[in-house]
């Protein structure tokens, strides 16, 4: 199968306009029906599939890097009668299992984008529903601050997927309506088993949508409200930076980016992925800026993004991830100061941001993630966020040939610039009931910690001397490797974010493990189910069973 | 197929002994591997299937209602070396996925039910690990309070269902695991997947277990413990009620209970359920102890109890359930003073708390509720509850032939007496944000309700006048009757529960719906699963791409 690609530019786009004016940007959805990432399907209707989204979520992260100047965003539709008819069905009734899993993981994950962008990135989110808004179209338009739906006596939003396709509104669309639109939970319930949707007053009654607008003042409605969001925008008139192409080299078994070397090894169906820390680093703000998406931890993120995303959908058989890194502790220490010192500028919050995002990306993959602490790593500060986010930490008690020694290294960033999607930091999450253990961690910040300091800081999993590392090394990941993918992925799903759940943990654990569950049923994937018959004429033939 | 029951009383357990002495209780686990409630396997090493864990559930009723002087309970095991092996894998292997949800949710519920005592009856349950507890016996035991284990270098605990079974831990033990006992997440990761388990010293430092003890002074030890925990219950030394066998009669397509009457139109795929409001009440506590199981908000909640389990586990295409009330709405009223106003007494208090599961229960049948609001109607305070439970509530806006008009009321135990899972009440998860509307609720209290004034409040989804109102419901019913029943399920899953959330409902969302997905999978059920193939000398075949 071909590779598919999460690296584009608005160049090629082929389903989005993005237009920028002033301090408004529109983002326009205008899908061309024969360019569909598979065969198969025609996307009719501004329905989309994992391109349309791929170009979605470079257009979000663009805006946010490439256009300071921005305030607000509106989401509208370049089509007539149509905001978006959602993800497309015969896309859905085609693909695997998998497949289906991770497209609805990674558009969850952009909507999520779009909202954390309005909520700390200062570019707050409008839907212009100019059109119908159905299923996945009005799940999107769900993700904005401010819904204008117009009143033109035939657009509606509405939720079809149970009436219609026996699945659920499951990016999102059912967790946003109750703990995101507070729509109340019966009208909820009519509401998603109301084919045809709702429009003007009662949408706006039911608080499905935040303004209903005649089509006389939709140009100038939407207008306003854009320039008002961006009113109140903290962002500066200034000049973005280029996310330039992604220097990257692919070869069969591996990929190379400047910071990030993943070597696959097949036959132990485990990927190694070999951080590289900084070689050289700006003096200053200013040489941040220069050095633009060749900073440092700029071009880390987007490359373990870039790496993940990869995994993810090429990769499955690939199970466990191994994470190492190589290089000069005290240089990523530089670099956390440089992000830590100038985090209220503009671009240095962007860049903290969305290293929160790539690491609740790495929180959201499902496959086990190992992370090996050994002498002359680098995992310091925002590289210790993996050595906490992986499901096991091991470290190499004892010297290396050169006589050196595995350091691990907490700092200022690891207790409050990477939240998880629960809202705790990752060392929160860790000693959920131990605020001493907390506390004492704060108290190691200056000083890197050998494996038997971090072993009772309670850092790490487990310690081992270097007689007996790499027998536990093997042995460990050849057992990992053996078990059931299914039930190591919602093992891994459960126990990585315990304690308390927010809107984004329920999203993806709540509605996307049902979600999960209702893509393997008959009644929706059989021959006879609702997916596959939809559009056919012939209605699904359902087992009544309830379970 | 042979109806299960879920009404049973010790004289008749097969597998466990209860044995009172003082403010102690001890609950034995003594399976007998030939007692199995289906054919095809053999319940050995206190494994255990719905039928042993209907007994528990009855033990742990009984104890609450017949044992006031009870205020400390120990599980334990009556076998030698073993002290509950977990859920018997022949009978999982060889179980519908219907069964297998059906079966994991009531035991979940029985171990919530445990939970409860401890919090809310003074009865407190320590757990008596005298052997090895793996998987579900483990989960077993993490639901007491006060884990003791045996020191005797060979008794483990263990969750080695991912390794062995590709399944989950789902009967709550990896929410437990983070949130209960606050088992850091990476040392979670490997006691899940460490088969043989943990014993001793290990066990109590990763705080698996509250306390390890040594089989010289196990009987002393466990005994202490149990004295101590019983010395702070705040239960009176006072005389039980019976819960006498439940007045009921079983026909083909009928339940009649005193307080309930249940008819199922199997063409229609709807059981409609009828609640007789009290005909008599006691005037005062004495009068309710006298009353004793036939006191109405009792012999209610144990008849409504019943049904449901009836209907969930016997009945699976049954997937509508339409509730009405007939009675008299200050008789219910009346009811509701009596309940209120004896809250503190502890027969009292247990018949509340008993009402709050039963609801709790209704939540999570997965089934659609439907809730219509007729002339003659009854449905005030505790009654109301199933209007707000209810996925929709109608309302009939208009007089029968007698000129009776349809009437609903709020009452006190409305704001508190009966929490959700979420621990929010029916009405604060109504009226998430808009704490106004909740306050508006309150003013209510004195006033029964017409459609008109019910619906300006926010307590019913539609109303219909008496002309339209048969065509409406029809029309409804038949219509909820044709979708999906997996998608409702799932979407009802996510509806019903908004806002906050508890390990309770992190149970049965996150694990829950993830153990459903598992059990659809064929690395857990094909043929060459690990569930197939365990004891069979040869190892599953997994598919290794990772979801």
């Amino acid at each position: 199968m071909k590779r598919i690609d999460f690296q584009t530019h608005p160049d090629r786009y082929r389903h989005w306009r993005m237009q920028c004016e002033g301090r408004i940007a529109r983002l326009l959805m205008d899908v061309d029906p024969g360019g569909g990432i598979a065969e198969g399907y025609e996307l009719k209707l501004n329905s989309y599939d994992l391109g349309v989204d791929i170009e979605l979520a470079d257009a979000v992260q663009r805006l946010r890097f490439e256009h300071p100047e921005i305030g607000a965003v509106v989401l509208g539709s370049a089509k007539e009668n149509v905001f978006c008819a959602g993800a497309n069905i015969r896309m859905l009734a085609g693909a695997s299992h998998g497949h289906k899993v991770n497209f609805c993981k990674f558009t969850n994950e952009t909507r999520l984008a779009i909202e954390d962008a309005s909520a700390h990135s200062g570019q707050t989110y409008l839907a212009a529903v100019n059109g119908t808004a159905a299923g996945g179209g009005y799940e999107l338009a769900m993700t904005a601050e401010h819904i204008l739906l117009i009143d033109d006596r035939r657009s509606t939003v509405s939720l079809p997927e149970v009436a219609l396709l026996a699945v659920l509104p499951g990016t999102g669309g059912l967790t946003r309506l109750t703990d995101k639109r507070r729509v109340r939970r019966d009208r909820a319930d009519l509401f998603c088993l109301m084919e045809e949707g709702v429009r003007g007053a009662r949408a706006l009654a039911w608080r499905l949508v935040d303004e209903v607008v005649p089509p006389s003042a939709w140009e100038a409605t939407v207008a306003a409200r854009a320039e008002a969001f961006a009113a109140r925008s903290d962002r500066p008139a200034a000049r973005g930076i280029a996310l330039t192409p992604l220097a990257r080299e692919f070869s069969a078994d591996a990929i190379h980016y400047p910071t990030l070397d993943v070597t696959i090894d097949r036959a132990a169906r485990r990927a190694d992925l070999l951080i590289h820390g900084p070689e050289s680093l700006p003096r200053d703000l200013a040489g941040i800026f220069q050095a633009g998406a060749s900073f440092w931890p700029l071009a880390f993120a987007r490359a373990l993004d870039d790496a993940l995303l990869h995994l993810r959908t090429n990769e499955p058989e690939i199970g466990t991830l191994v994470f190492r890194a190589r290089g000069d502790l005290e240089a990523v220490q530089a670099a956390d100061r440089l992000l830590e010192g100038y985090r209220e500028d503009w671009l240095v919050r962007e860049i903290l941001l969305y290293l929160k995002r790539v690491f609740k990306r790495l929180d959201m993959t499902s496959r086990s993630l190992i992370a090996l602490v050994e002498p002359r790593s680098c995992f310091a500060g925002t590289l210790a966020e993996i050595v906490l986010a992986a499901d096991r930490a091991l470290m190499l008690d004892g010297p290396d040939g050169g006589q050196a020694v595995a350091r691990l290294a907490l700092g200022p960033l690891n207790f409050g610039a990477y939240p998880m999607g629960n809202d705790l930091t990752r060392l929160g999450a860790r000693f959920l009931d131990d605020p001493a253990g907390l506390a004492a961690a704060r108290d190691l910040l200056a000083t890197p910690l050998t494996a038997e300091a971090a072993e009772a800081a309670g850092l790490i999993t487990l310690r081992f001397d270097d007689v007996d590392w790499e027998d536990e090394v093997r042995i460990m990941l050849e057992e990992r490797a053996s078990f059931s993918p299914d039930a190591l992925t919602a093992m891994e799903a459960n126990l990585r974010v315990p304690g308390p759940e927010t809107m984004e943990t329920r999203i993806f654990a709540r509605l996307t493990a049902w979600q999960n569950w209702v893509f393997q049923r008959p009644n929706a994937i059989g021959e006879q189910g609702a997916l596959k018959r939809y559009g056919s004429g012939v209605q699904p033939d359902y087992d009544f069973r309830r379970v």
